[in-house]
């Protein structure tokens, strides 16, 4: 027997949705040579990461391991799949594989980081396959909700894996390629080490629709309407577009696309050649000349997204046009768990301007870009692997998956992120665990999600702010009283004094009693004057604030 | 003609759901003499009122007009109706009235604030009725998610109006007085000039369930069960409560009830004779000693609440209880828009231990206790009322309500807060705009939503905080340099020296430069300083904090 092996890492995903980031790697323990697969972000939020722009795998063991790194490949352009990899191309810098609309969206990203354009191969579609290390790797096409997704056939001297990368099953997938189970059946015949597989929708218990369905009932809505029309779904979604623009341009409307999104995932639709003969668009400045009754905006925002299309339409006008009664506002998607206020925030703006919002309620112009329960078994029954490891999903999606795996009898693996999974034998186990976590890009610093700084804003943003400062003279008495500063805090407590007088006067009257040790030492003074800024504030407010204490002395 | 008018007027819950609080008025105009409907409170979050406690009304308006309040009558006890009565009392003062449990729960709380019990009178349903100056108002039971909600049979001089409260049409509600269709009939049938209806699930558009068709399901479910079985829903829901401990019981199970919540309504519907006959309950430490399949625990936090005992049996032992592979928790609920993170954290740490997590996706495990569209169509229909007033609701829901009732040749009238309606006259018409909002519960103090407290906290969770300190000596020079101190902020940006270390030279070469003038100018010094350590932070982090400047003087 070698002393090789083969591993599953995954980094990101694998107990949550998004920030997809996953590893395998073959080879003498510890000398594997790795391969990547995604490299994606997910989002922040206010209740756990206020202020920061994106969240994204933190991979320091893989930068640990960079030469071992053979390559980096990307199933498609979603940003939960390719959004780190500009952001990691410094730490990581090994080649970059993904077919040719993926990449065209993922170069635009790195030249704004200035990475060169070479950094990303455009890689042909299987039987094509692509030499990395001891793996083998092939691009097979797959539907989902983006053209160009490919489910990645993995080979290894230990076997081969099936990576579905996110997937539909969708015969009709409008723009894109369908689901081909020919082809899979095909690359399974020989059979199947593992399918590591899509979990998202493992609680949806119909079939998936197809993307083809929607059309009828879009052009119908359209077609009724009497004012405007506004649809908005996910950009990238370039067959809805596609479908919603189509439905315009029958009903007799100018098309417009508002919203960087929207023009960019449309541009490079056409500039790949993945979607063909898309209506005409008129700009903005044109659609102000004709009647509103003739003008469909298609826009960006369907997560109600602040500062995106839709939410600027909500607020008023934006690049010159504006909603008014009478007009329609279509959300031609769901709304992701966690963005429902942002979302009804908007419905309830246009509701206020009469406009008639129309969404996804009664199922009929949407439907999702994942595989339902009956559609991940279709897949497992076509592959046959030996193991199945589900994958992006949270612990409750993969322990369904797994619980699948298990009554068909294959054998299901539960491994998430940083649980590294040994495929070598006939039973997979348990390798190791590495540690992982997120890493938060903050402005344009990429900070640790446990090194306390969102933390921090966090405990601000629930108990206000307050600066306590003190100057302590030469001969180490308080020259004065301290000072209070507050920020984030009522103006005035139970006493009907302002705050801040109450906290200098508590905090002055403890100083004048304070020893001259505690004069003396920094650490002394700062703890006395926080805890007592803490619990005057308590008293007056009900709330401890942070307190940021300065002593200054002149000695 | 007489110069008195007949007025509604939403202070809260018309363009939300919760913060209900309305107010009706009969008189002079400015002189009318005024009832309240309901005074509830509204939840904060994250995103837009961090740290805050509760949210009501800004009574600012009824507060002034103190003395022309006859009384304040609260439908039911739902926090959102009845939440905020104990909060208001002193400023208003008023004579309160409601139904024996709605009084048992609204007296704990005004106990809790040392207010006297008598501040709120039981009342007895209609035919009874309450004179409240010129206004007679009876209770008239209605069905809904708590026992003994009431819709208000309010007459005036101008006519009846019946104030609907939240209902849902329900004949087999559990706990609770059944829908009535007949005596509604009744007291309609010599005309109604307005209804006043609850709008929340206008958006519905299939009939309600009834609360009598969960219990089969629910005893299936529990019955199927191996080990512990968990469930929560709202405490308020007494029927649902039985309900699942029935279903316990039958299947051998002793029921524990935890969270305060809990208890105290058991509590509430056993004393006030609402509910009779709930199952034997244990304490935990009972619970501890017999087989965990022989327990069922009935437990607060379907909303995923942090504090709630479904998130501390989530993060691990609570109250000696501990959940284990192969238990099932079930969500008898769903998840209010919002909540969604918290209740999917919870289901995930159960997935994690191995619990079989059950919510509501099939429709079997819980109803709502709204009136879906048919409902309200069927009280519209029972009603036949001259104007229709939407409330409780969104402004989308305002909205779609009264094109229903504008469909059935009904005025419909939509008056979001603030609004006042002149009811007197044939057509209902806008009286005047109020100004109103929220307040604040936040600690112990009451703020307004818009004095910037809450905004500025909102900026340190965004941006962080950066305290800056400079002392300045008797001959207005600068006293050594500016110090500086960051709080939620990245110790270190682009230049890899720390962030405060950067901001202090930049600061330093600012002060070094600056003019007598300047130096001699507080005002001058606090905006430049601030400026250069906004700037200089960009530059470094590419964010700007929220900066206090403290000039210390020693002249």
């Amino acid at each position: 027997m070698s002393s090789e092996r083969l591993i599953y890492l995954p980094l990101g995903g694998a107990g949550e949705i998004g920030m997809n980031a996953y590893v395998y790697g073959y080879g003498k323990p510890g000398k594997e040579r790795l391969i990547v697969v995604d490299l994606g972000v997910a989002f922040p939020d206010m209740d756990t990461s206020p202020g920061v722009d994106l969240i994204i795998a933190d991979i320091a063991w893989l930068e640990k391991r960079r030469k071992q790194i053979e390559a980096i490949f990307v199933t498609h352009a979603h940003e939960d799949h390719v959004g780190a990899v500009a952001h990691t191309y410094d730490r990581l810098r090994a080649p970059i594989y993904a077919r040719n609309f993926t990449a065209n969206i993922a170069r635009r990203k790195m030249s704004e980081y200035k990475h060169p354009d070479d950094a990303i191969t455009t890689a042909q579609v299987w039987p094509a396959q692509i030499t990395a290390g001891p793996f083998t790797v092939g691009f097979m096409p797959i539907s989902h909700s983006i053209p160009e997704s490919s489910a990645l056939i993995i080979d290894s001297p230990a076997g081969r894996i099936v990576h579905s990368g996110d997937f539909k099953v969708d015969v009709t997938p409008g723009v894109g390629e369908a689901f081909d189970a020919a082809a899979f059946a095909e690359i399974a015949k020989d059979g199947v080490k593992a399918l590591v597989c899509d979990s998202t929708n493992v609680f949806s218990p119909e079939p998936g629709r197809s993307e083809g369905t929607l059309g009828p009932a879009i052009e119908e809505l359209v077609s009724s309407a009497k004012g405007m029309v506004v649809a908005t779904t996910f950009a990238s979604n370039v067959a809805r577009v596609k479908t919603l623009a189509q439905a315009g341009e029958r009903a007799g409307r100018s098309i417009v696309l508002l919203g960087r999104a929207m023009k960019r995932m449309v541009d490079a639709s056409l500039e790949t050649g993945v979607m063909k003969d898309f209506p005409p668009t008129i700009s903005p400045e044109q659609a102000r000349g004709i009647p509103r009754e003739n003008v469909m905006l298609l826009v960006t925002g369907s997560q109600g997204e602040r500062r995106a299309a839709s939410a600027q339409l909500a607020r008023g006008k934006y690049m010159g046009l504006e909603m008014k009664e009478g007009d329609m506002f279509l959300f031609s998607s769901k709304t992701i768990p966690g963005n429902e206020r942002g979302v009804i925030k908007v419905m309830n703006s246009f509701s206020e301007m009469g406009v008639d919002v129309v969404d996804d309620s009664n199922g009929k112009y949407h439907v999702s870009g994942h595989a339902n329960r009956p559609d991940l078994e279709t897949l497992h029954d076509i592959i046959k692997p030996q193991i199945l490891i589900p994958m992006h999903g949270e612990h409750r999606h993969l322990r369904e998956h797994v619980k699948i795996a298990d009554a068909k009898g294959i054998a299901g693996v539960l491994a998430v992120n940083g649980m590294m999974i040994d495929l070598s034998g006939n039973a997979p186990k348990i390798a190791e665990y590495i540690e992982t976590g997120r890493t938060y890009l903050d402005g344009s610093v990429q900070v640790g999600a446990l090194d306390g700084v969102v933390r921090d804003r966090i405990r601000m943003a629930l108990n206000g702010h307050m600066t306590v400062t003190v100057i302590i003279d030469d001969s180490d008495e308080p020259l004065g009283d301290p000072w209070v500063d507050a920020m984030g805090l009522p103006e005035m407590g139970t006493s009907k004094s302002p705050l801040v007088d109450v906290v200098e006067a508590d905090l002055a009257q403890w100083l004048g009693r304070a020893s001259p040790k505690t004069l003396r030492d920094d650490k002394l003074l700062d703890d006395g004057l926080r805890k007592i800024a803490r619990q005057s504030s308590n008293n007056e407010i009900g709330k401890k604030p942070e307190v940021t204490v300065v002593v200054s002395r002149l000695s």
